[in-house]
């Protein structure tokens, strides 16, 4: 072995050591609420990425979209086709709410988008619950901020993950949740004049 | 309908035709070289959710993973069990490299992974490839970034996908990258002794 590699060596065993000691603390199994945002890509898939998990490890999940229903989403498509039984899936919305330019109709949309995620996330048979592009829902003043929160805070039960997606995150939703992820973009294709891919963008 | 609903419906008229003008621009389809990387979560799951997408719609994808071949994470046992056919999913690293504490070892295994990227991304039936924690053998130095840049630039086929995760991605991967997605930390619950969860880290 040369140095490199000893000097390596050493330096994992300490990492090692700092972290199992830092683990041992960790011991606490709750039900998170989780939000990701800000303007880059991955908010959504990485919350269908956490389903893929879920439903690997036996979590039966639920899925409501917000703001996406209009159009065929690989997303949708896959888990309603290929894993009803594990995954419910709602679509509350009708495309952006550029597409619709019916504010009366997005909201009646949005509050029944929310009436299903109470009812999923009050669901005990449900351990983990994605609202996706909630955010926008609530940007726009479709769903009141303020009632989101509260029942996040009061009425889930202790165990249940909820994930709830879109950039321009409320701060009120960001001093509730347990975890926060911020995507940004660093660089797009969209500015070179690549379109929206399958597989990539739904 | 009311003045609010109103001047909405306007803004949003006006949000899609610019909306509109701009898509009409965007009509190039191409194989990206996407990047996600940064201290917070969704670097990886993202990726996953990418290939739940590409499964969705006929696309053959391929995952590499670097680093985290050491324990049962859902998304192999998913991608294993249940998509076999349509995910190619090969682990090369051992577990973290703090666990292995062997850097001759570790070297190994990237520079085994690395050749199995390679022979993925160039074959002709696989639309995305996911190379799942690269950037951590990258940053060791157990791969030569300026070969692996090289290789994308020059040998990727024009209409495949690679999107390559891990924190601190090496400046010479952001300049190669099409799109480059920073998934940032606000908020974490491990700070509070919360331990890494099914579903949600794994």
């Amino acid at each position: 072995m040369d140095d490199t590699a000893r000097r390596h060596n050493e330096k994992m065993k300490r990492i090692k050591a700092a972290r199992d000691k830092m683990m041992e603390t960790k011991t606490e199994e709750r039900g998170l609420i989780m939000v990701h945002t800000g303007d880059g890509k991955g908010k959504s898939s990485s919350g269908f990425g956490m389903i893929m998990r879920c439903i690997a490890h036996g979590i039966p999940c639920s899925v409501v979209q917000f703001i996406k229903g209009g159009w065929d989403t690989g997303e949708k498509k896959f888990l309603r086709e290929r894993h009803a039984k594990e995954c419910r899936f709602f679509v509350s919305g009708e495309g952006f709410t550029w597409e619709t330019q019916d504010r009366d109709r997005d909201v009646a949309a949005a509050q029944n988008g929310w009436r299903i995620a109470q009812e999923q996330i009050l669901d005990p048979e449900i351990g983990f619950v994605l609202l996706d592009e909630i955010n926008i829902a609530l940007r726009y003043d479709y769903l009141d901020i303020d009632e989101v929160v509260a029942f996040l805070q009061t009425r889930k039960p202790p165990m249940t993950h909820v994930c709830l997606t879109g950039r321009s995150a409320k701060p009120e939703l960001i001093e509730a949740a347990d975890l926060v992820t911020e995507m940004s973009l660093r660089k797009h294709p969209f500015k070179d004049g690549v379109k929206a891919q399958k597989g990539i963008e739904f």
